[in-house]
């Protein structure tokens, strides 16, 4: 699975960014993306919550349209990679978790390690720009 | 894994029967529990959204309290049963789906393939009633 991040303050366009992306890599491999949810308590529609909070470690609800919901507990970044290869994805997006090791997008002005190309557009990003980008997610080694 | 199924008309308290196994299991395994969930849509709190409507297969989100939060395309209750298992869950409760093959507990007077016990009582459900049901579970073939 080939992994890239885009880390920016907030409001620099993160999400637009990795909308581009995901939908730019339509056609060429599964696509998963993982974002932060900080503060994220289980949604409280329908009785996921209440399957949880009575203790169960995984609650999974079957959607209209073949969509599965899994809420899980023990995980953090590293088991959300995990979950999107055990998905069969090829090509993950991390929105957020700018303190990583993962290769990075950066928008805007703030200092990461590992970073592979700064971004100063904002939204809306132009198609070479997200071109380019899935280039570099494309020449990340598998892992 | 073993599995059960409970399921009875609207209102008729599945989800507090569910609720009261859950617990009653805390100790003997990991648990997991299927809902049905028909026309969720995509919760729309932080990007998940976003994400999954440019075209992502699988979004993760990771929670505070290291709970993990997953959208998937593709899925069935075939499939929310082959999640609970790659999940290492030994006891699965699943709630409604009365025209599965599943063992099932039923509330109420609807009538189902696979009746397993039927319920006549009503939330709060007592204790003995909750043991000997686990027990069915207990019972159940490794599936």
């Amino acid at each position: 699975m080939k992994v890239i991040s885009v880390v920016g303050t907030k409001k620099s366009g993160k999400t637009t960014l990795v909308e581009a992306m995901v939908r730019a890599l339509r056609g060429r491999g599964r696509v998963g993306t993982i974002k932060n949810m900080p503060g994220h308590p289980v949604e409280d529609r329908g009785d996921t919550r209440r399957h949880f909070e009575a203790g169960a470690d995984v609650v999974v609800g079957v959607g209209s349209e073949r969509i599965l919901f899994k809420v899980s507990r023990g995980g953090g970044l590293e088991e959300a990679l995990e979950e999107l290869r055990a998905s069969g994805v090829e090509f993950a997006i991390v929105e957020g978790f700018k303190t990583s090791g993962l290769p990075k997008i950066v928008l805007g002005g703030i200092e990461v390690d590992n970073l592979l190309r700064r971004v100063d557009a904002s939204p809306p990003f132009d198609e070479g720009l997200i071109e380019e980008l899935i280039g570099l997610l494309i020449l990340q080694p598998e892992s």
